[in-house]
């Protein structure tokens, strides 16, 4: 099993990463984007023993104990087979 | 709508940064995790006017051509309403 964890910037947390690559897709005429946000992307593969309860349980301590700072981050995660 | 893309390095292709992640799950006793990955994750906001086929070719062009490195990267993407 994997487990797809997201991490993103809080929305009211400003995102000068973002930001910048915005400012370089209007040079660049990409002119259909009005917004840019950059995040993290964790793939876990989870051992074969675990079943769908304590991989959701492990990966939800994971993402908020280990991937997340909490002040600023907010995560969000998938399952897949 | 909006355009989430995530890119991720290509199997081939070594992640010491997850292997670092990987290492410090197993000092924390996180056992049920075999493997970590690491990768980025952008959301765009794109323009209301555009329909889902200019969004679908407008990312395509912004992943593949800014946002990746074809070279050790490889994406994936999902417009969400």
């Amino acid at each position: 099993m994997k487990a797809k964890v997201f991490v993103a910037l809080k929305r009211t947390v400003l995102d000068p990463q973002g930001q910048t690559i915005h400012g370089a897709l209007k040079r660049m005429q990409y002119t259909g984007v009005s917004e840019v946000r950059q995040g993290k992307y964790f793939e876990l593969t989870l051992q074969d023993d675990l079943d769908a309860g304590a991989a959701r349980r492990q990966v939800e301590r994971i993402a908020s104990e280990v991937l997340t700072n909490p002040v600023i981050e907010e995560f969000t995660y998938r399952l897949e087979e």
